[in-house]
This record gives structure tokens, C-alpha cells and sequence, in this order.
């Protein structure tokens, strides 16, 4: 059975601009990893509505779980939810359980709930809001999109609030073994071994420290055993 | 007059199952934001060769540049030359001018040109090479498609021979403000100040550090007199 699978859409000019570097994404991918759902694909675009809906449309319909980051905060570049909402056909108005949690929010800091900060409690009818721990404005999910902020802090707790509702598959196992060759000395060996465990993903990621070099090999795959037989086959050739 | 638009395809499991963190994005953003080519998407996909080549497709089609970053080492995951070769249906082996640079970095160290390194010389029919100053091994354009190394090094290194070839547009000015104000408060005087300079992009990035918050205001184009302008009004307003 093979597991779940997942894509990931990071809407931001100031990620393409080479304003901002995204961290979001890969804090996402190891979560993923742990509870065994594959992240297939990334999109990073900008802000604008049409290639937002395409986007989410597209990867709605073609992996089981989608997640976005940016674009909910209170400014006029902050479109992602109307997008979401137009990508699904559905209506969308300031909620009342988004106000309610905003109100309260702001009421213990003083702070005014005016119209711009009232922006973040647009949620899709039929949406289900998620927590946010951090900075209260939820994300949201619709479908099976999942809608959080931009701001890796708050990016981060939503995450950690969406984790327990997904079902995940068989967590990767993954087992790494350093062997001080040039890449291109375990290239063949290795390339063996994939043919003859294919069930098993196996990876050379060449690293070069301190005048000495090598690579690491990463062995993943469902199956322990067949992990450290593979290991073992591999150590057998480079020693 | 618009600029010219670029689309980049990270390729690699270990970018998604979030085991390496990719790096070559932000480079290349900020590299095409200095010489006026404007990034418009990017996507991180796995080694899957039917993924690849369809992703090559789309984008080689929609957009002026493509740039691509990993695949291309010496190991049975290294299959992004082929999907490219497939992606134009051009024919691919190991090229004499690509096997004579890597004869000649090899003969130095003495180590042996192998069946696994000489894949390294395997370059579509038609396509010019990328220069590799750092470990030798060339990547290649074909088409509108710059097919460059994963490891951020050679990929850094890759991206500054290719710059030069690449033609530009305007470069984009872009002028930050700093304000110590709630985004919530920024957010209304500064939809209308992006309302009224429509060919100026705005975009609001909130801070908070040490106890002290904000936003950084980036007014973003090719006018830098409207730029002043608008900061000047922003000035007026928070002041």
C-alpha cells in the first residue's frame, strides 16, 4: 500500500524576488516525512489571483493533501483566502468564530479591530479553522487544502495543529552510511544495489569538508530489514 | 515594456522528504532580480522521469528562461539530462567536448574516468555547455533550458557563467521602509497608496524582536522617481 501523498504552494513575491528565503518548506517536508506522507511537489508563486487559483486547483485534485503558506495577514497583497474560496466555488465573509477569536485577540492588548485586521477573519463557507497558537488570525482548511501564514513561527504552530487530523502512511525509514570515494567510484556498485532492492530508494549526496570527500548514501524505504540488507551489501563492496 | 520571465525546477527526493535544504532558489532569485528578469514560479520536484520531463514541457513553454538545478552526477538518480534530451525529443550520449574536459580534470588527480563519471558527459544533441569552474563537470543549456549541478557550489558557480548570456530587462528598484506600527494599522493607508501608484508592487513584511514590532514597507519597480514618491507619502501618513 503506498502512502499518502502531498504537495505544497508557497504564494509570495517576496519569495521570488529573492527578498525573503522560504524556510517554511522545509520544515514542512521533514513533518511530512515523519508520519509518512510523501511530499510529490512544490510550487513557490507569486501574488496573483489567477496563477493562485490555477495552482490550487490543480493540486487539489491531483494529490491527497495540499498545504499553502502566505498571503492571509491583513494587507491588500494578502489574497490567498479569496483565491482559495474562488478556486472551490465558495462564498466567503468575515465569520463569526474568525471575529469572535480576533476580537478577544485584540480586546486584552487594546488594540483596535479595524477594517484591515477584520480581513483576516474571511474565511471560505464551509471551511474549518486552524489554531494559531502565535499570533491568534486561523488559518483554514478547505477540501483537502490546508491554508497557513507565512510567518515561520506561525507557520510552524499551525502545523503542529493540522499534524493529528491527517492520516499518514508507513513513516520512512531512512538509514545513512558515509563512504570516503568519489561519487563516481560508488556510482556503479551502487547503481547494483538500487536494481536489486527495488523497493528501496537509495541517494549519494557527495560532500567535500576539510580536504577529505566522499559521499553520504541514503537508503529509505518501509521495510527495515531490507534496509540493512542492503547497508550491509554496501559495505561489503567499499571495504 | 515587461520583463523577461524565468521559472526554475529544483530536482531531487532529498529536497522533498526534507532531508536537504534547497539553497539554490534563493541565489538564482536574487541573481535574475539584479539584471531585471523577473522569476514568476518555481517548482521542487522528485527524480521521477515522467515528472521531470512534463514539468521541463510546461514551463520551457510558458515562460523565457528555465533554469534547473540537480540530477546531473554520476548516479543512477542522476536521470535529468535524459528527461530534458526526452523532453525535446533530442537524442543524448557522451559528447567528445564534454568527455575531453572531464578526461582532462581526472588525468590531474589520476583518478579513473569510469563508466559512472563518463555520464557525466552525456549531453543532448544541440545543446552548449555550461562552464563548471569547481569540479569540472559541465552542465548545459538546450533550448531555453539551463540544466545546472544541485550542489549550491557548482550550482552558484554555474549561474554566474550563465548570467552574462541571459538577456535582461529593467532592474527592479526596490526602496524598504521601516514602520513601528501594527500591520493591522499600516494596512488601509497602504492598500490605497497601491491603489493609487498601480505599476508600483507593495508589499508589507511584519517584524517582532525584543519586544518591539512592525512591518518593513517594500515599494518595489522600475521608476524610481514614483518610488520616492510613494515613500513619501507613506512618510506623511505615519507620521
Amino acid at each position: 500500500m503506498s502512502n499518502p501523498t502531498a504537495a505544497m504552494i508557497v504564494i509570495g513575491d517576496e519569495i521570488l524576488s529573492g527578498r525573503t528565503r522560504d524556510s517554511n518548506m522545509h520544515h514542512l517536508a521533514g513533518q511530512l516525512t515523519e508520519v509518512g506522507i510523501d511530499l510529490e511537489e512544490v510550487r513557490m508563486i507569486g501574488d496573483k489571483r489567477g496563477t493562485i487559483i490555477a495552482a490550487v486547483q490543480a493540486m487539489s485534485g491531483a494529490y491527497d493533501y495540499v498545504f499553502t503558506s502566505g498571503g492571509i495577514g491583513p494587507t491588500h497583497d494578502d489574497i490567498t483566502a479569496d483565491c482559495i474560496a474562488a478556486a472551490f466555488g465558495a462564498s466567503i465573509d468575515v465569520r463569526d468564530d474568525a471575529r469572535a477569536i480576533l476580537a478577544e485577540h485584540y480586546a486584552k492588548s487594546g488594540t483596535e479591530l479595524n477594517a484591515a485586521r477584520l480581513r483576516m477573519a474571511r474565511i471560505p463557507e464551509g471551511a474549518t479553522l486552524i489554531d494559531n497558537p502565535v499570533s491568534a488570525a486561523p488559518g483554514f482548511r478547505l477540501e483537502n487544502v490546508h491554508v497557513m501564514a507565512g510567518v515561520p513561527s506561525v507557520f510552524t504552530a499551525m502545523v503542529a495543529s493540522v499534524l493529528p487530523t491527517l492520516t499518514g502512511g508507513a513513516p520512512l525509514i531512512s538509514k545513512t552510511m558515509r563512504i570516503e570515494r568519489g561519487e563516481g567510484d560508488i556510482a556503479g556498485p551502487l547503481g547494483d544495489l538500487a536494481e536489486a532492492f527495488p523497493l528501496l530508494s537509495m541517494g549519494s549526496y557527495p560532500y567535500q569538508k576539510d580536504g577529505s570527500y566522499g559521499a553520504h548514501i541514503v537508503i529509505r524505504g518501509n521495510d527495515a530489514d531490507q534496509i540493512d540488507s542492503a547497508l550491509a551489501r554496501l559495505e561489503a563492496a567499499f571495504s
